[in-house]
């Protein structure tokens, strides 16, 4: 059966890791069938919208998207909804997207790149899933309006609607649970249930899907805690669960301390493991055609793609450990290069995973 | 003219700390009124409520409050309104303490107590404005609902509404603006403009602000970028301001980064300067009543008390000098203690920068 994968590029550095990542997925003789098409900036630039139909549609009908990157700052004075990231927040809502994985891993050769004591975060390797659907970011309603009583009676008034039903939570739960089961058996549940009702439904329903997986062990950590603990001592976390928001915050935080993001894939899946993978980085516009962007997270992200949406998991194995052995040969790129290791460019370090491959 | 003084010492340490910080409150020769009730867990025990109406009165009625700290693992079953942090919301509320003062410092003495390579934190110095009265902590509508309508229709789900009016934008930037015009002139502004509408409108009332002081210059960030670059790089920043919510993670984040929270105070004031002075640090319930915990947190807040809510900057600067000085002298309690440095207890640190102050 031919796996269609939907390859969209972006914006800035996206082209060129996305392109990396495409060679390796091509190299590993499955039989797949990659097609591009234009999303972020660049398709607002094409076709006026940063989401074109075209693009959603190529989306809906493949199997997975491998995802660049979207933003660059000469779109920050549009309109919202015409501002590249509208791209990924409507491939979100649209496939259903509501389960985010994002691992943070600092690799053996790369403790030096943190901003963290070695001891402090050599060998991490913690898990955080992200509820990538609900919460603040899509509950209705939301906007401007005029306060109706109390002391600011009369003014303009920014408001949001955090929100999340049982269901919404159940199912990010299962995901993190058998994560969990997986790995180390412990979750941790990180909400913020001493000030939030919507936190507070969060946890109730967490300790109910527990039940279910009486060999995983449940702990709660307020929101504001665990980005503390992140900062004193990652490795006590194995599995992270968390909303939309706590994990947008927290997935950012844990990935810098590794101090090397441009190594950090991610995934985003629906119920039926279609995803949508990219990495954890930006869209780097300030370093974009100059072939010295890392591909490897990118190279991680078709990884994670070949594991959840393809069951591919000796391939996934594959590339991964080609990774492993390009870090190991010296090879670095400009983002993680240090003293006595070899400085690749994109493409060269693309050459170098398709040779480890072999 | 005599100050009236509460003293709320709270639960676990909350009493030995708070007592270090009266006497060096009271050992200063100004004319002090110091008056003392219970809060947290400890009223509820004796009152029924964590914040009664008698403690409440007295607070409302005093130039400042001197606050301990609140909660333990044993009230955790209660139900949220009798939980020890709600007399922290119902003060903050009720006295409309809504600028909250966050310093994150690292003392040049206690470099190697962070998880942080010493050239990252080393002379770290920044202050964290916090918006403390509005946002999602106390916006309604909130609880749980019947969903109305979509996928989730007839299923239970938990809600919050997160707003914010004008003129608490403007406040709580001009507390910023101001405070910044008296360090490095750079403010930065954390929001989530790409995916709020509440943050949009803060994003452009801060601009509006902005236009009143030329001499500042303001800087954007999105919230999960701030957590990364706060862990990436944090003498980057200065002074930050951002609402109720992103302050609340970002400024423990910040303490954190310090590795010695033990030292760290804040402020949170009114319109009128009527203040509330607590660590940045809990309870720590494990080594309650055992006098080895750390009091300077709670004694540089008696002097941001001194600074903001009686207008006594030298004696201030009095108290902080006296706490360099032990520091300086090689005095640590066991949290920061390390080798070659001399362990000392909650109440030997007292005298130690009662002596200082001399
Ligand atoms: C671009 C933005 C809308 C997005 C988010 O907030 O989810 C990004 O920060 C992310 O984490 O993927
Ligand atoms: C105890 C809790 C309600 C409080 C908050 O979230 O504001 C605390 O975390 C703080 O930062 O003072």
């Amino acid at each position: 059966m031919t796996h269609k994968i939907a390859v969209l590029p972006g914006d800035g550095i996206g082209p060129e890791i996305t392109e990396q990542a495409a060679r390796v997925l091509g190299a590993l003789g499955l039989d797949l069938a990659m097609e591009t098409a234009p999303v972020g900036g660049a398709a607002y630039d094409a076709h006026g919208h940063p989401l074109p139909a075209a693009t959603l549609d190529l989306a809906k009908n493949s199997s997975a998207i491998l995802f660049g990157a979207v933003g660059d700052w000469k779109y920050d004075s549009l309109p919202r909804q015409f501002r590249p990231e509208q791209a990924i927040l409507g491939l979100r809502k649209a496939l259903g997207l509501f389960a985010n994985l994002r691992p943070a891993i600092l690799y053996p050769q790369l403790a030096n790149a943190s901003s963290l004591k070695p001891e402090v975060v050599s060998g991490l390797d913690i898990l955080i899933v992200r509820e990538l659907t609900g919460d603040i970011y899509f509950g209705q309603p939301r906007g401007v309006r005029e306060v109706e009583e109390g002391s600011f009676k009369g003014e303009k008034q920014g408001f949001d609607t955090m929100h999340y039903a049982e269901s919404e939570v159940r199912r990010i739960g299962h995901v993190a649970f058998q994560a969990a089961q997986k790995r180390s058996k412990r979750l941790c549940s990180v909400d913020k249930a001493n000030v939030l009702e919507t936190s507070q439904f969060w946890r109730d329903i967490m300790v109910d899907v527990a039940r279910e997986y009486p060999d995983v062990e449940l702990s709660h950590m307020y929101v504001d805690n665990a980005a503390m603990q992140l900062v004193r001592a990652p490795k006590e976390f194995d599995v992270i669960v968390t909303g939309n928001l706590f994990g947008d915050i927290l997935s950012d935080e844990a990935a810098m301390l590794t101090g090397s993001i441009g190594m950090l894939p991610s995934a985003s899946l629906n119920a039926s493991n279609q995803g949508l993978y990219e990495p954890s980085h930006g869209s780097a516009p300030d370093i974009a055609g100059k072939n010295i962007a890392n591909p490897l997270a990118t190279i991680l992200s078709a990884a994670m793609l070949l594991r959840y949406s393809l069951n591919e998991a000796a391939q996934a194995d594959r590339i991964e450990r080609a990774v492993q052995a390009v870090l190991e040969q010296g090879l670095r790129t400009a983002d993680i290069h240090e003293a006595g290791t070899e400085k690749v460019s994109t493409s060269q370090m693309g050459d170098a995973v398709l040779k480890a491959l072999k």
